[in-house]
Parts: structure tokens; C-alpha cells; sequence
């Protein structure tokens, strides 16, 4: 049987913005890692209507119904008496969840308030989920073909008792696996990937590949259903080559987070070093090596020389090159990567000078143009870019490019 | 008339948990804001038959509906056409959003691609919200009594085209007017601002008073409803004016997004200007500073200390102190914002060591132990944190702890 699951949050917190559904982002993972289908996530908030028209939809069309939140001790937490109620059972008393409850008041010394006898008490007929965790257990039963499971709603509550709970109660229901393989581009645009794609996307059924773009880069994502993981592998394998292929050193990895990831491994393999002295990013390159644990074993430092002064000053970029060329130029990108190299003691210097806006600079350079520098033993290479508009935008894109110079230069 | 909302997402990797719905979270603060209620978010893939089915509940249900994703130029963009059927309408072309297409991919020196064309279509009779931070406009219209929008679902790019786009829009539909507050703390945790503010809380009813945390911060968003914008920016003074007397210089600013916010007001004001010399934060106070338009009229730059070389080397920090305390100490953050505001020629500069972790540092210091220096003209002063765990964590509580000191400083 190949499930379909609908995720429930509960929780009016969801719905005024104070928190962000990432339970449904973690079981999202856990199922398709579990090789079962999510069709829709639903948040209702802590009213026993509305949550009960969104259960009773849910059962219509779904064989799995996951809810989230509203186990708890409080007046608003609902969500075990509407769910007994949409599938025709009573709740009964379960005296382990009470002696759990008490030893943990017990453990961390606080009083147990009475409020918190609701929690001991589950739909009749539930698989109940100790909850190690916190105070509310979850639970999940089985009615007319639909798996009911319910989870606390605080995230670390609900992903731990999702991983040692709920997921082996669901892989003793499903069959088969789902493996999926991402691949990450840099230097094309999701439309100019989609349009060489989209014939092949369209006819493919098992694997499928899915394009996505964010903030200036691209994924591919193969996806593969197979008896075992190792057939799903399989399938995925001769995919990921032809598209290796066609788009070659535009794919920068795989089942990686970002292109200062690649740049982080492919230094700290050759046992190099990373400076980067910084105009528009203004820190953002700094901020995104040293974003990665372990980075200050390859990243020595960076300067954010964001006026003339602290180029000229702390980077030695001469002063009539500055005067000569204006800070947003080619020579000035060249001088300042060659004065971090120098300066921090690096084997390989990034540098930025650029607009980012929302002005063109006082030379009428147009917001958006950036040179990227990169220095290394070899020499210094430097990309002019024109990267549209928008201070983040602009940004982004110049942090992008020289991870991507380092990247380049690290795997010619 | 009071609005009755409800969110629908579209994009399978929100199904696949690639990303949170925060789009969603966004949206619901916002409408919060407005004083629209939201009672349902709904997640759908890019499945026309399963995002018809949302679409026709949620018009069944509520009268203002907002759509998040499948704007773009790919075939799985198919939120425009499904909700122009839903609703029984065309889509027409807008020449408006192919010139700004055109004059994008122009700007960003790349070819445009066929399919970017579905871009320049919107429902018939639509307020088209043209898309200053992307190519996907989004649009308006109203049908029956309900109103939709829909906007891309990129969460930098659906932010801005709420902000100023929708929120405008959605102005104009609600009798009255609905204006909010939001105070800005730091120092304060949210259970104990809850403690203090509770039973005030729970008796308000207009304005309202609610509490959010966010990233080390918190907020409290006064609401209030009235005839006239005037009426009720009459009804929050008092409510301002109240808990200003009771949290005091914990409040850092009313409507404004960060503390450097705050920090480049005061340095702007006051003709100063600022630097960083970063270690722990590795250039995180640098880019938020310069994440803000304008701020190369206040920051001078930053040095980013990876290493103690480059502590040494660049910023002069005696190798003495490095050998006798660590790094990670009292006497060190105190040099290195002093070598800062020397060799960046500043006013004011701030200075960040610690443990971001994973790891404590090879002198045992634990994780989120960090000293944040503060010099100025008139002496240097030093705060310890012990900032819990979780590299992200430590080092966003560091950057806000350097923009505090400088506030404080500044309005001693």
C-alpha cells in the first residue's frame, strides 16, 4: 500500500505568525524519506470546529493523518477529544502516561497541577507514544483504512517523538523506499534549466526530476521509489550522470548546502587557506565560511574595507589607483584580493567592490555592476558582474561569484 | 467588515519539507496587523486538481484568500491558472510585467528565456502587483465577495511585495482603520516579559497587546481599531507610554526592524562613525551593518580575526595577551576593539571573541562564552555572555550584544 498523508498543526500560535509550522517540515522529510506521499498540510487553530472540518476532510481523502499539537494540559488542548470524537471513539485512562507525567514533575521539582490529568488519557484502542520528552504522550490508532497518529507540537518534542515513535509504527505499514539525490547549479537560471529540461521532466515518472531555484542558484532533484533503497539508488544513478553531462561544472554539488560548502571542503582537501577582503558584501563572505563549524580551520580572516580609507589603509591598495579608477572598478578588485592575501596570510584572497544600491555610487556606476577578484599563487582573476538590482540581490550574487571563482579555480 | 482569511502555499518542496512555510508566518503576523483574522493555512504541491480542491474550500469559507508560490516561469507555476478557473476568469497579458521582465534579465546581463512568458499574464480585471525584487508579478481581484491575492512565493520577495503591495491593497478594504505598534526589546526573555504583561494582556481588548520572540529578541505589537488612523494611534500612546515606564532602556526602538537599525540612526544623528573587529561572530556585525542601505555614511569597515595572526597582524593585539589569556578573554576582546577603532580610523568600534561551537576551544572554554568589547573616546568596556548553545545562536547573540553596548553607549 502506497500511503497518502495529510499533516494537521493545531495551534493558534501558527495562525497569528509566532511560530513557523517547521514540525510540518520535519515529518514532511521523515515521510518522504519513509516513502510516503504528503498531499497537504493544514494548520487550524485551537477550535474544535474548525479542526474537526479539517480532520473530516482529511479522512475523505487521506490513509494517514498526522496531527501536531494541542496534546498538552492546557484548556486549548483539543486535539484528542475532537480526533476520538471524528472517529467514533471514547478516550480512556492510561496509567503509565500518568506515572510518567508525575515522575517527571518528580524529576524537574515542580508541582504537578491538576490540569495536567487530561493528559493522561488516550482514544480507546491506541498504540500509545511515551513521551521521554515531555509531560503529553502521543498515540496513534487505525479506523475504516486511515492511520491516525497524533504528536506533541513543541519541535524538539514532536521530532523526537516522531523518529523513536511514529516512525517505526509507520515503517511496519509501508513498502518500499524513497531516495532522493539533489543536485546543486551555479551560473544558470532556473528558467534557462527548466527550458532545457522540461521535455525530459514531463516524460519522467520514476525517477522524477524537479527544478528549483533560491537566491540566485539552482537545484535539481531527482527522486526515486524502489522496493529497497538500494534499487532507488540505482535508478537515480544513471539520471544524475546525463545531467552531469549537459550542464558539467555548473553543477557544483550534491546533497550539499551551499557553494561555501563545496569551497570549505575543496580547501580544507588541499590543505589551503581563505582570506577575502570585502567592499559591497560588507561581511557577507566572512559570515557565510564562518557560518560553517570547523571553517576556522581553513578561513584565517577577512577585512571589510568598506570606505577608501581602510582599503588604502589596512589593504594597501594605492591610493592613485583608488583616484584613478574610483573604488568600483577592475584595478581596485585586483589590488584589494592581493592586499588580503597579503595582509592575512592566505593562500587564496576573494575580494568585492561593487553597488549594491539603492544609488549608482558617485562615479554613475549603475547599481547591480560588481567586480568579484580572486588571488591565488597563480595570479589574480577578476568577474565583472551586473547583477540586477536590489541590495540583497546584489550581495548575494557577488558572495556567490567568488565562491564559485574559489571553487573554479580549486577544481580546473 | 471583519475579514476571515486563509493562506494556501503551493510548491511541493514545502510537501517534501525543503523549506518551512514562513511565507505563511510572515503573512499571518502581517494580517494580524491589520486586524484580519486568519483560521486556516493550507499547504498544497503543484498539482492543479489538489490546489482547485484548497481553493474551492477556502472560498466556501472565508472572503479573503492569499496565495504564496507558483508564480515563476516554470511548468509547475500554475497558481494563476488555477485560481483564474476557480474563479471563472481569463488571464490577460500585462505589458507592464514583460517590459519589467525584459528590462530585469537586461539588467542582470542574461538571455530571457520562452517561458518566462507566462509571467506576463494575470487574471482579467486584476490590480496587478508588479515585482520590484523578482520577475513573477503577483495581483488582486475580487469575485463574489471574496478577495484573493497572490504573491510569489520566494520568502525575500513575497515579504516586499506584502509590505508594498498587498498591505496597501488590503488598507483599502477595511473599514476603519487598524494601526499597530511594535515595541522592540532586548535583554528580556519572553517568558519574562509574558510574566510581567499577563493579566494585562488577557484584559485588553482594544488595543490589544501581543508578545512575540524572535532570534534573542522580543517585541510587543500594540493594535489598536478605530474610526481614523488618528483615534487610534490615540488609544496606543497611553499603552506605549505604560510599558515604556515599565521596561525602560530594555525598549530599543518602536517600529523599527534590528538594533543596528537603531545603532545607524544614533551614529547618523550623532556624526559617528563605527567599526568591527570580529572573531567569534566572523563577520556577522559587518553584514548587518551594511545590510542596511545607506551605511557606508556611518561604518568604516571590519576586520575579521579568524585567527591570531590575523588578531596580531592586523588588529595588533599583543602576542603577550593571546599567550597569557586566549583568545577567547576579557583582555583580548578589549584589544582587539581598541587595535579596531586604531586601525580603522573610527569612532566607536566593537569587538566580538568566543565559542560558537560545536566545540569548546582548546583552553576548555565552553560553548557561548563570548566577551563583546565596546571603544570610544571615552575608554573601552567589556560584557560577558554566556550565550547557551548552537553556533547560530551564539554568534546572532554576540552581533546583538555588540549593537547593544554601541546603543547604550550612545544614549547614556
Amino acid at each position: 500500500m502506497s500511503h497518502t498523508a495529510e499533516l494537521i498543526a493545531v495551534g493558534t500560535e501558527l495562525l497569528l505568525g509566532n511560530i513557523a509550522n517547521t514540525d510540518a517540515q520535519m515529518l514532511s522529510q521523515g515521510l518522504s524519506a519513509l516513502g510516503i506521499n504528503v498531499y497537504y498540510h493544514t494548520v487550524v487553530g485551537d477550535n474544535p470546529g474548525r479542526l474537526r472540518a479539517a480532520v473530516d476532510l482529511a479522512k475523505s481523502r487521506a490513509d494517514l493523518i498526522i496531527t501536531t499539537g494541542g496534546l498538552g494540559p492546557t484548556c486549548d488542548d483539543l486535539t484528542k477529544n475532537v480526533l476520538a470524537e471524528c472517529f467514533g471513539r471514547k478516550l480512556v485512562y492510561n496509567a503509565e502516561a500518568e506515572a510518567r507525567c508525575r515522575s517527571f514533575f518528580q524529576k524537574i521539582g515542580r508541582e504537578m497541577t491538576a490540569n495536567n490529568a487530561q493528559q493522561f488519557y488516550v482514544p480507546e484502542g491506541a498504540v500509545v507514544f511515551q513521551n521521554d520528552w515531555g509531560t503529553a504522550p502521543g498515540c496513534a490508532f487505525e479506523e475504516g483504512g486511515v492511520h491516525v497518529l497524533m504528536l506533541p507540537g513543541p519541535p524538539r518534542e514532536c521530532t523526537a517523538m516522531f523518529r523513536h515513535r511514529a516512525v517505526p509504527y509507520l515503517r511496519a505499514l509501508s513498502e518500499g523506499a524513497i531516495v532522493s539525490r539533489t543536485l546543486k547549479l551555479f551560473g544558470i537560471g532556473e528558467s534557462g534549466m527548466e527550458e532545457l529540461l522540461r521535455e525530459k521532466m514531463n516524460a519522467m515518472e520514476n525517477p522524477t526530476l524537479a527544478p528549483y531555484a533560491k537566491e540566485g542558484e539552482c537545484e535539481l532533484r531527482i527522486t526515486a521509489k524502489a522496493p529497497t533503497e538500494a534499487e532507488a539508488r540505482a535508478l537515480i544513478a544513471p539520471v544524475e550522470e546525463e545531467l552531469r553531462a549537459l550542464f558539467g561544472h555548473k553543477i557544483y554539488g550534491a546533497d550539499i548546502s551551499s557553494l561555501e560548502e563545496a569551497v570549505f571542503a575543496l580547501l580544507r582537501e588541499r590543505g589551503l587557506t581563505l582570506g577575502s577582503a570585502e567592499s559591497c558584501t560588507g561581511g557577507l563572505i566572512a559570515k557565510r565560511m564562518t557560518d560553517l563549524p570547523g571553517s576556522s580551520a581553513v578561513f584565517r580572516g577577512g577585512v571589510v574595507s568598506y570606505t577608501n580609507a581602510v582599503k588604502e589603509g589596512v589593504l594597501g591598495v594605492p591610493h592613485a589607483l583608488l583616484e584613478e579608477y574610483g573604488a568600483v572598478s577592475e584595478p581596485v578588485a585586483r589590488a584589494m584580493a592581493e592586499g588580503a592575501r597579503r595582509v592575512l596570510g592566505c593562500d587564496i584572497a576573494v575580494s568585492t567592490t561593487g553597488v549594491a544600491g539603492p544609488d549608482s555610487d558617485d562615479r554613475g556606476n549603475p547599481v547591480g555592476l560588481v567586480y568579484v577578484a580572486i588571488a591565488t599563487p597563480e595570479g589574480t582573476r577578476v568577474r565583472e558582474l551586473h547583477a540586477g538590482s536590489g541590495r540583497e540581490r546584489v550581495r548575494t550574487a557577488a558572495a556567490h561569484n567568488a565562491f564559485d571563482l574559489v571553487r573554479r579555480y580549486l577544481t580546473k
